[in-house]
């Protein structure tokens, strides 16, 4: 018989649940609006509903394989206690693991957003293309989110919260970050940095283009900018290319640290890869010694390594963070994998 | 019957040799120094004479587990070619350990010195004494080493090079590093730092201290500084209060890419931990929100996560090298412990 999960991306606008069965495409998806307003307890009833659906309505045909949960924001593993998810408060240190597992009378897993997505892009996106098991993505959205897989498992570090890479301190005393610091990659990355860097070179003047923008919308979002940009927007394309010197500032940080085969650069911010990726691999070039060895665009005669790295943008689009929600139940992180291995 | 280990500490300056069984202390040692002006072809001769000795006396006493080798540098793997020695400039690209394993007809682990010294120090130094299996260790001496260590093991990366944390870009577009990057950890943070630091301090004027010390000793060493510090000059106090800030920064960056449970510092600029140590623990704290989830000097009231991130000074001193290198053929790598485990 083969086997099945049911993946949940429980994101602050839609609430979307999947069953899927392993090497297919989703048996099913079911999306609906996060109802914030009516509180947690409203939106559990619902989540639960919808994951009961579908266990009823493929348990006979698959052998459930288990259910996996992608939520936004840090989680303390093994528990699975949410610490601080900024676009549903009401959930902060709630036992979504223990919860569910509750409700549902199932083992469930959970896992952040970033890491989930991550899995899903090394098992069925650039990772498969690429032929390689281990790789860091960055997730461009609102904010920059994370993940590393090690050999196609999620790298949790000792508590889940391994990769958050986009607290990577990029300019020490920069911008001010939602996580207290100061500098954060997420400030100069992210869509929501787009716009406040837009809104501070309209400010510094001599930016036409950007100005006309605001004031014609006020409330001007990344894909507005981008739009400007493409078009020959001078000071539209210098935000674009700051957003590249931050990337491959940290990328190079990362490069240095993890010594990966790929590093994936995704979410909605990711569309603008063109205008972004020549800065980013100039500074990804200049400050990573590593990267220069194994730059794969240098020919083998030029390259003091065998080994290649490789920076790509995402294949998956936004059904990565649900699709990697379903491969939850497949995989084994790779900190209970070693544990179990019980080495001295 | 008991089994050893050979382990050979090969520096710039001193090739230490040793002879070692598990748990107990060195059976052995020989030091001799790397007569480096007599080329690379006289120090194997040397070495594989000085390794074949303790080969011989030991073997019947005990098994061989294998012989292990640290080495200054970066070294790709699995082949064990040497890239870059800046101490040992015609060792370039040398294939140590296909050469080594020719000359000695047993197999060799090769390793650089920064990851024995974090293995050494997770086993039988501060990885003991906190009871944790994984750590990253920077080493603060010429340069800045790093070693990552996952759940008793090194962790390569994909070919050797994972760790190089010394290389993490704390002030893009700072001080010139010798692996070509602007701003690097390692010149900030490194002995040679802390001169060239003092140096500048010492020409921008109003330091009559550091002033004097030039004129008396134009080639002081990091650790004259340590001692005009320690006797309270101020500007010689502002130069470790700034390799705090840049080991604070670094660290924020390794505790939320890695989320490990002990971070070592080592190295003879250690011995300044008290110099350093606040304005490390200020900027990790502000850089780092994981940090400040897990902050082990915060009552478990106020922390909001059951795990704690620990930040210690290295336990073992200049031995870590050379009992790193003979714990190497005790211990399996993480990455080819996985791929033996061969999961899909």
């Amino acid at each position: 018989m083969k086997s099945f999960a049911v993946g949940v991306d429980l994101g602050g606008t839609n609430l979307r649940v999947a069953a899927y069965s392993h090497g297919s495409e989703f048996l099913e998806t079911i999306q609906l609006p996060t109802r914030r307003e009516s509180g947690r307890e409203a939106i559990l009833i619902e989540l639960c509903g919808a994951i009961e659906r579908l266990l009823a309505r493929y348990s006979g045909q698959f052998q459930l394989e288990g259910v996996g949960i992608a939520t936004p924001g840090p989680m303390e593993l093994p528990e699975g206690r949410l610490l601080i998810l900024p676009n549903l408060p009401d959930w902060n240190n709630f036992q979504l693991k223990n919860e569910l597992e509750a409700r549902l009378g199932t083992p469930i897993l959970v896992e952040n957003d970033a890491n989930v997505a991550a899995l899903a892009e090394c098992k069925y996106g650039q990772g498969r293309e690429y032929g390689v098991e281990s790789l860091c993505m960055l997730t461009l959205g609102t904010g920059v989110g994370s993940g590393i897989i090690l050999q196609g498992r999620v790298w949790h570090g000792m508590n889940g919260m391994a990769g958050e890479a986009g607290h990577i301190v990029v300019y020490p005393g920069g911008a001010q970050c939602g996580c207290g610091s100061l500098g954060c990659l997420e400030q100069y990355a992210s869509a929501t940095a787009v716009v406040r860097m837009a809104h501070e070179r309209a400010r510094q003047g001599d930016a036409p283009g950007i100005t006309h923008l605001a004031l014609k919308k006020p409330k001007f979002s990344s894909h507005d900018l981008f739009l400007l940009a493409k078009a020959g927007d001078v000071q539209a394309l210098e935000v674009f290319a700051a957003v590249g010197r931050a990337l491959g500032v940290s990328l190079a940080s990362l490069v240095n640290t993890l010594n990966l085969e790929l590093y994936v650069v995704g979410g909605g911010l990711a569309s603008a890869w063109e205008l972004f990726e020549p800065e980013m691999m100039n500074h990804l070039r200049q400050c990573s010694s590593i990267f220069r060895i194994t730059d794969p665009d240098l020919g083998d005669g030029q390259r003091m390594a065998a080994a290649k790295t490789f920076i790509a943008p995402a294949k998956l689009g936004s059904d990565a963070g649900l699709l990697g929600a379903c491969l939850l139940p497949f995989t084994v992180s790779v900190s209970s994998s070693l544990q179990a291995q019980n080495i001295a």
